[in-house]
């Protein structure tokens, strides 16, 4: 009856500061998104708590989950499992609220297949930006600094190119406040408004 | 060199508050949009300043600006003209900055011509809320009522097919965080970023 949830994925080239954008947006009082729990088979850290900052499980557990078709994504890095439970979006976005997942690039493009309709955010370094003002301002920098930058920003666009939108992270809150616009300008897509205006008034 | 500013427009049926709407968004000390003021042959009312509401001109001088192409839009109501000069809209979108319209539907449409990669923002009345209130608690309005509010929002499903977004007007402040949200989301838009990072890199 009601309408669906957006799905909302942030992602990004590792380090970039993803779990730190996420954390930032999730304690912010207004924030009107429901955040899905990854799974691990990692070791809980210190302060970590179990259904908050994961779901931990065993090994065994974990790839009874993949068996099963538990998972929207999953992927294993350093000999650890790390994934997202496919019942807890699904019955979310049914009720018509919004998921937050923070997935590495490579679940990213595992989730687009699934739900191609999905807002994908790339979350860039402020690399871009710092860039241009160091190739303006030369000579304060090695050459061999600005040929690797240059090369790991090349790596970006390439990655970019699945996503919806680019969010800078050159300050934590300026990148929370983005995310926030991106999925309150998609509220207002006309496609989304006509689709309910069209529901109620049983027009097709 | 710079980037190409935003083109937005915002429009709807009238009486929705647009003007209400745009004056609130102006207010703002963050705004970072540029509002292209409109050419009118209406007599300034009392308290318009002449460049700030309006550019106002003889019905000579008007008409002399639609032979020489200087009107990105234009129209006649109620026995005057109104129009938008093209030269500041021009100007200003090429130095970088976004600019903003406030103009009728019809205008909006001539826009939408000339500028297809323009944002177009349709602004709705509160009634798609109101009206499904109403018909959830039904026996508290009289039929013929609900009838015509039905109308109302059928013909402005149809009027906001050519727009890409719909924000609704049921509070001012709430309108403007939207369009705000807009502008913000859009810039963040991959495409756009994407290109940016490809002139600086000089990859096609």
């Amino acid at each position: 009856m009601s309408e669906r949830g957006l799905l909302i994925v942030l992602s990004g080239p590792s380090g970039v500061g993803k779990g730190t954008v996420r954390k930032a947006l999730f304690s912010q009082p207004d924030i009107n998104l429901h955040y899905s729990v990854s799974v691990t088979t990692r070791k809980p850290r210190e302060g970590e708590v179990d259904g908050v900052d994961y779901f931990f499980k065993t090994r065994e557990e974990f790839e009874q989950m993949i068996r099963e078709n538990k998972l929207l994504e999953w992927a294993e890095y350093v000999g650890n499992y790390y994934g997202t439970p496919i019942d807890y979006v699904e019955k979310t976005l049914q009720e018509g609220k919004d998921v937050f997942l923070e997935i590495e690039v490579q679940g990213a493009m595992q989730v687009r297949k699934v739900f191609p309709e999905g807002l994908f955010i790339f979350l860039a370094p402020p690399s871009l930006s710092e860039l241009e003002k160091r190739i303006i301002s030369r000579g304060t920098e090695s050459a061999e600094h600005i040929q690797n930058r240059l090369k790991a920003a090349k790596e970006e666009l390439e990655m970019m190119d699945a996503y919806d939108y680019v969010v800078e992270n050159d300050k934590v809150e300026l990148a929370c406040e983005r995310i926030k616009a991106i999925v309150m300008a998609e509220h207002c897509r006309r496609e989304r408004v006509a689709k309910r205006y069209k529901r109620m008034l049983g027009v097709e």
